[in-house]
């Protein structure tokens, strides 16, 4: 069995972060391995998220770090960090706080299944159940 | 318990392309849940991996379509499509032909994991061994 390959130099130069600064980053469970969401981050949110062990996104709508679990408390602590071969996609192994990742108040992101008939166009079903109302998570407005 | 929800309308018009009219995509092996590797559709490709059951995905590099496997034979059998609460990333439920998702002739594209030891900075490390060499796999230049 040959040795294991190691990058050597600083860990962050070796992630290709793009034109904007950011990298593409999975969360998925660490014991189901369900894909619980999909962010991005630059360089300052991962580095936060590797030295504190808990997920630091960066928000693309609002510009600005996003320690995510900020408002709804359901943080996600960093079990693994895997990065692929071209270095331009992170996948973080998390322990997910309170087992909602989506705002919607589900488990995961990725709760709308293709469906098909025969004969028919496909379309998508909402399969999964909101365990939590949102307004719960945030607080009523 | 409530029942399913149905976007309605043409499934295709459901899902948020970027301005380069491409959806991020990852494609997770349907048994051991492993994340194998992350690419980008456009329209067509998503249209192509619905109706074929294989998943065809766009080069970025390459500009054009890319049917996962054409060259290599490791295609993508499609299991289930699923699709994220903002509707800008897919998940492929996937059985990996031969078992090899990666051009590197790896099971998975991420086989880089971030290992640390306490009072150093940490390091990747790529974990998962060669399971074909990549020059069998795409043939000698």
């Amino acid at each position: 069995m040959s040795k294991d390959v190691v990058i050597t130099g600083n860990w962050l130069d070796s992630v290709s972060f793009d034109d904007k600064g950011l990298v593409n980053v999975v969360a998925q469970d660490h014991i189901s391995k369900r894909v619980l969401m999909v962010a991005w981050m630059n360089r300052e949110a991962l580095e936060i998220t590797a030295s504190t062990g808990f997920a630091t996104y960066f928000s693309r709508s609002r510009g600005k770090l996003w320690h995510k679990g900020e408002e709804s408390g359901n943080q996600q602590k960093v079990k693994e960090i895997r990065l692929d071969c071209d270095g331009d996609v992170l996948v973080l192994m998390v322990e997910q706080v309170g087992g909602i990742a989506c705002h919607t108040g589900r488990e995961s992101c990725f709760y709308y299944a293709l469906e098909g008939v025969p004969g028919e166009k496909p379309g998508w079903v909402a399969k999964d159940p909101v365990l939590k109302n949102p307004s719960d998570m945030y607080g009523k407005k």
